[in-house]
Parts: structure tokens; sequence; C-alpha cells
């Protein structure tokens, strides 16, 4: 009985995993869609958050029937706690491919960033990829020495949020308003995913060593 | 035994109408602040975030004790959880409040908000109010036939949401790109902010009636 409870608590820990895979694998192909004003991708990115957000009601539901069937003791219930609000942040940090992969959609057949911002962008995407690939590695492995290259990513993409409101409001600026929104937005979009990477490696680090839950504000010192 | 555990479920509950009421005067207060330009009052809504943060730990810290100390059953279980998902909600909604006054702030003595948009944000101000407010009576009565007034508040704010998209785009918009960039934030805040209040009140249902939750994803609709 008890050994089929823990099996069950790995099998969610291994979706939790596999929705690192799934959202890591969305912001990859929003952001090729947006560098590439390519509508078909950006389609199947926005279509695919529905299997995101299965994967997270599905995870929610055997989080409940878990606790409902085995009425685990506090630890173990700190872990379902935890895997619930992992949970969460993943649904969200899918929501947020969707968003960028909109973004393109919306703007299509032009490609929503200018010239002189796909750098940026395209930085933010490989970031985007290295920080939730990093995460699902904690999760996977437990291994919370990774939060330190999960932290150092988002202090990188913190500071490339704040470049980008740098050259938007300089007088070089040469686009419109409708080109710096979309800008501002779509590197929100970016900055907010990888702060729900942090919060999910900081829930792990909770989990693993019962220690309080820090919230992530680090967005706040981007000034937006 | 069981009486003290009802009496401590019944604070958590108490701490979390608490919170609707902290949040929802910092949101107030936020739109104030920034209407007028109002530098002192812009940094008291900064400062007061601390205390929406503390409450929320607390109310965190005393679920795990509650589930800790007393081994809930499984619908008791589903109230905590669910309590732990309006408390991290919350604190995101008194965050948002936050963002406001710190646009108030970096505007400052400037108003951050255009002479034609200040109407939008009053009316934004006074719709976060009316859906914090009954989302607070929702948690205290579990009254969820007012969760229909809390819909219907969120479109509207979908609503003046996507109308400020069309001002600021419009070819008469006579402001700057910064502008555009501040009022297209600020409007996001509100309108996220009024998103959290919706999914706290659909928590609440999900509580009460046992059926799954439903996750939030009005913004969608607002396009970005």
């Amino acid at each position: 009985m008890r050994a089929a409870y823990y099996e069950q608590l790995d099998r969610v820990n291994d979706d939790l995993v596999e929705m690192t895979r799934l959202v890591g694998s969305a912001m990859n192909r929003a952001t090729q869609a947006l560098l590439d004003a390519d509508l078909p991708l950006a389609e199947a990115v926005i279509d695919f958050d529905a299997k995101v957000d299965t994967l997270a009601s599905d995870v929610e539901e055997r989080c409940y029937e878990l606790v409902a069937l085995q009425q685990p003791v506090a630890t173990d219930l700190r872990v379902i706690i935890g895997a619930l609000r992992i949970a969460s942040s993943l649904e969200r940090m899918g929501d947020l491919a969707e968003h960028v992969a909109k973004q393109a959609r919306m703007r299509f057949p032009k490609v929503a960033v200018p010239q002189e911002l796909r750098a940026t962008f395209a930085e933010m995407g490989a970031l985007a990829e290295a920080i939730v690939s990093k995460t699902g590695s904690v999760i996977a492995t437990k291994d919370v020495a990774l939060c330190a290259d999960i932290a150092q990513h988002d202090e990188q993409m913190d500071r490339l949020h704040r470049e980008l409101f740098t050259i938007v409001l300089s007088p070089s600026w040469k686009y419109g308003v409708e080109e710096a929104i979309d800008v501002t937005l779509l590197s929100r979009f970016y900055e907010r995913y990888a702060d729900h990477a942090v919060s999910v490696s900081r829930r792990v680090v909770t989990i693993v060593t019962g220690e309080p839950y820090v919230a992530v504000s680090l967005e706040d010192q981007a000034g937006r």
C-alpha cells in the first residue's frame, strides 16, 4: 500500500518534469514563430497549450486523490502541496509561451520584433530554454545547487528586459507606439516566464530542505 | 481538539478576508497616488505591501501546522489547500497594487496617466475596488452567487483594457512612446488584478461545491 503510494508520488514528479519539457518546447517554438513570423508554428504553439493545461489538471486531481486515499503524514503533504503549486506555475509558463505565439499571430505577416531587437529576443528565448531545462533537472534530481544557475539566468533576463526599455525609449527609436508596446509586452512575458521558473526551483528547495518559501519579486528589480 | 481545529480554520478564513481588505485598500490608494501624482501616498502603498506578504506567509505557515497537527480528512484538506492558493493569489494582487504605486513614483512629479485616460484609470480603480470587496464577501459568506457579479466586473475591466489599446494606437494619440508603454503596463496590472480576483472566487466555488477548478484565461480575450 505504502509502496504504491510512493510510486504514485514519483509519477506526479515525473509529470512535473514532463511539464517543464512541454512548456520549454512551447516557449522555444513561440520564439521561433515570433522571429520568423511563422503563422502555422504560432498556431501550433497556441493549440499545444491545451496539452499543458490538461496535464496540469491531471496532476492536480491525482494529488487530491493521493491525499484522500492515503492520509499522508506532514512531510509527504508538504511534497504534495508543493507539487500542486509547481504545477500551477508551470501551467502559467505555458500561458506565457502562448501569449508570445499570439503576439506573433496578431502581427503576421509582419514580424512583431523590429530588426534591432531580434538579437535581444533570440537571447531571451535561449535564456528561457536554459532556465526551464535546469528547472526540470531540479525537479527530477532535487539537486538544489542548480538553483544558483537558474537565479543567474533570471538576472540576465531581467538585465535584457531593462535594456529593452532603454532602447525603446531612446530618441533613436525609429518605430512607432505599436512596435514599442509589442516588444515591451513580449519582453515582460519572457521575464515573467523566468520568474515562474525561479519560483518553481524555490518550491523544490522548500520541499527538500523544509525551509520556508521565499516569494519571487525579482521582476520588481526590473523597475516595471 | 476538533473544535480547536475548526476554530483555527475559521481564523485562516478570517485572515483571507482581511487580506482582500488590505489588497483592496492598497489598489485603491495606488490608483489615487497614480491619478494625483501623490508621492508620499505611492511610497506608503509600496511599504504597505510588506504587511500583505507577512500575512500571506503567516496564513501559509498556519495551514501547514493545521495539517501537521490534525491530519485532516480529505474535505478539510481541500479547504486548506484552497486557502493556500487563495493566499498566494491575494499576495500577487498586493504586488500588482505595488506595481501601480511604483509607476506613479517613477513618473513623479509628472502624472503617469495622460489627461485623456484619467477617466479610464479611475474606472479601472473603481472596478478593482468592487471586485476585491465582492471577493472578500465570497470568502466570508461562501455565497457563490456573487461570482456572477465578479465575472461581470472582470469583463468590464477587459473591455477597458481593450479600449485603451485602441486609444493608444489611434493616429490621434498625441503622447510619446513612454506614455504609451506606461499606460499599457498599468492597464495590464489592473486587468491581472481582476483576473486573480476571479481566480480566488473560483477557488471558493471549488471548495464549496467540490467541482474541479476552472483556470482563468480571461485575459487572453483582451488579446494581449
